[in-house]
C-alpha cells in the first residue's frame, strides 16, 4: 500500500510505501547475488507470480502455465496500486493523492540465462509489441495518465532478478521530467512552429558528430547534453507522438536498432549495467504536433551524488561525441 | 576543461569535460577502496594540493605547511576552471557555455581517521564558518551566479577519498532545482503573502510526526514528501534566505543540531554513506520574503535507477514518519 505525495515547492511527487515501511535492516545489505533460491520468471514457476495478464503461447499451452516466450504479469511487490479509488486531499500546505496505478513485468524470454541483448531481432519485436499492447490496455483506465516503460539491466542499475525483464508503470499524474520535456517541446513549437526533437534529428545526421548509428525509422545519438557517459537516445526520424501507435513496420525498424544499440553498448562496456525508458506522450495529448517519442539509455557506470540531485545539474566526464566514436568503432558479430 | 550545454527541451544544463575525456576502462572497476598511498589531505602532503585559499591555524605556522586545523584548497580535478571569460554561444538548436566556475575542497580536519559526525561542536562551527567565508568571497565575482556547498561522505555516496572534506562549487548559472525551489516558493508567497518554508516548519512542529529534533534556532525533520529513505532536511525557524548571511549565534545552533543530527543518522543507519547539500538563494536575490535556506541530508541507501531517471518521480519505501520515529529513538552518547 502507497501513496503519492507532492511537494509543495517545485511540485514533484514521490510514492512512498506507508504499508510495509523498510526500516534500516533493509538497507544494510548490498549484496550482487541475488537472493538464491528459485526463479519466479523461470517457465514452471508460474505460480509464483500474480497471474498473467499477457502471454505469447506459440503451441497450445495453459494460461500460467509453461510454454510461453514471453509473459506479462503485474508486479508482486508493485510501486502502486491497481484497485481503490484515485483521491486527493490537502494536508496543510501538504498534498496527497492516493497511490493508484499499474506496476507490471514483461519476462522478456523463458530463458533465465539470456538478457535482452541475446535476443533475435524477432524475439525483441515481440518484446516491443508487448510493451505497445499493455500501454493501450492500461490507457483504457480514467484514472490513469501516463504509462512509463523501463527496464534496469543488471543489480547495480536496480534490477531485483537476474532473469531478464523490463517494467510498465501507469500513473494516475504525469510526470514532472516528461511534463518538462512537453513544456519545452511546446515553448520550442511556439517560437519556431517545428518539433525540437526533430530538429535535434536532423542537426544530428547532418553533423554526424554523434550519431551511432541509424537505420531507415530511427537514429542512435549520443545527446550532445548528454548527463551520464554513453548516454543514448534512439529517435525515431518521422514526427510521432506515441511510442504506442508506431506501426509494426516502425516497430521492426525499432528493434533492429536497439539489438544494434545494446550490442555496441555491451561491447563497448564490457557488460556494464544499464536503464532505459521509453518518453511518450500523456494518454491525453495536449498537441500532437509538439511532442515526440523516444527511448533514452544510461548506462549505469556514474553515480549520483551530492552535487547533482542538489543542483539538478549533471557532471559528465565523457563527452558525446567521443562516446559516439567509441560506441560507432564496436565491431559487432554479424 | 569542461564546458556548459543546454538542453533544448528541459533547459537542464550539462556540465561535460571535454579535454580529458573518460574512456570505457575509467569505469570498469568500481571498488570500495582508495587508491593506495599518500593520502593529499594530510598535514604534511599540503604540496600535493593547489596553495590553500584559506585555512584556520591556532599556533604561528606558514601557509601550505601543516599545522592546520581546517584547510579549503582549490580542487585539483575541478568539474569547473576559475580563469577565462564567461562566455555563450549557440549550435543550431542547441546552447553552450564556457565551463567557469571555482570548485573548492574543505578539508575539515586535519585527522585521516576522523568523519565530521566526530568532530566537536566547535569544531563544526569553524568548518561552516569556513562554508560562509568562502561563499562571500566568491560571489564578489561577478561572472558566478550561485555557491553550493555539499558533501559526498563514503565512497559508495561519491567521496573520492577517505579522509573527511566538503566542496564548494561556484556557477554561472542558477541551477534548474534551485530555480525550481526559488520559483516555486515565488509562487506559494504569490497566493498567500508567506514563505512556504516557514508553513512547512510551523506545520511540522505542531504536527510532531516527522521532526527528529530541534534546538533555538533549527528544526531538524523528515520531509513529508521524501524522496529517499531516511532524508533529513534541517530548517532554520527563522526566515534568512541567505545561508552565508547567518549569524554567529544562528551558527552555533546550526552546529549543534547538525551534529546531533549525524550522530543520529550513523547510529541508526550503522556507518551509512550519505550527501548532503546546503540550499540557499542565488548570489542576485529577487525577493528576500520568498526564499528559505536549509540542509538537506540523503543517506545513499538507494539506487536511483530507470524509473526515478525516466520520471523525476521518487519511489521511497520508508515513510519519513517512520524514519523519524527510528531516528529520534536513537540512543546518543552525551
Amino acid at each position: 500500500m502507497s501513496e503519492l505525495r507532492r511537494d509543495p515547492i517545485t511540485g514533484r511527487w514521490t510514492i512512498i510505501e506507508t504499508l510495509e515501511p523498510s526500516g534500516p535492516e533493509v538497507f544494510e545489505v548490498e549484496t550482487d547475488t541475488p537472493a538464491g533460491g528459485t526463479c519466479p520468471f523461470c517457465p514452471g514457476n508460474e505460480a509464483m507470480t500474480p497471474p498473467e495478464v499477457y502471454a505469447l503461447r506459440p503451441a497450445v499451452g495453459a494460461v500460467d502455465g509453461p510454454g510461453w516466450r514471453l509473459r506479462v504479469v503485474p508486479n508482486k511487490f508493485p510501486a502502486l496500486d491497481a484497485s481503490g479509488m484515485l483521491t486527493r486531499r490537502g494536508l496543510g500546505v501538504f498534498d496527497q493523492s492516493s497511490g493508484v496505478g499499474v506496476h507490471e513485468i514483461i519476462v522478456e524470454t523463458p530463458d533465465h540465462q539470456r538478457q535482452l541483448a541475446d535476443l533475435s531481432q524477432e524475439e525483441l519485436r515481440q518484446v516491443i509489441t508487448s510493451y505497445q499492447l499493455r500501454t493501450q490496455a492500461l490507457r483504457a483506465d480514467a484514472r490513469l495518465k501516463y504509462g512509463l516503460v523501463f527496464k534496469n539491466s543488471g543489480l547495480v542499475a536496480g534490477a531485483t532478478l537476474t532473469h531478464s525483464y523490463s517494467q510498465l508503470i501507469a500513473l494516475p499524474i504525469v510526470p514532472k521530467r516528461v511534463e518538462e520535456e512537453l513544456r519545452g517541446a511546446e515553448r520550442y513549437f511556439e517560437a519556431r512552429e517545428r518539433c525540437v526533437f526533430c530538429d535535434i534529428a536532423s542537426q544530428e545526421l547532418l553533423e554526424d558528430e554523434r550519431v551511432v548509428c541509424e537505420n531507415r525509422a530511427f537514429l542512435a545519438v549520443c545527446p550532445y547534453v548528454s548527463r551520464f557517459p554513453f548516454e543514448m537516445w534512439v529517435l525515431p526520424k518521422e514526427h510521432l507522438p506515441e511510442f504506442a501507435l508506431a506501426t509494426q513496420e516502425t516497430v521492426t525498424d525499432f528493434a533492429r536498432i536497439v539489438r544494434e544499440v545494446l550490442g555496441r553498448l555491451r561491447e563497448a562496456l564490457k557488460n556494464a549495467p544499464y536503464n532505459f525508458v521509453i518518453h511518450t506522450a500523456p494518454f491525453q495529448l495536449r498537441d500532437p504536433e509538439t511532442y515526440h517519442w523516444h527511448l533514452e539509455i544510461i548506462p549505469a557506470l556514474t553515480r549520483v551524488a551530492g552535487f547533482e540531485w542538489g543542483t539538478g545539474f549533471y557532471i559528465n566526464p565523457t563527452p558525446p561525441e567521443y562516446a559516439a566514436q567509441i560506441l560507432r568503432g564496436v565491431a559487432l558479430p554479424v
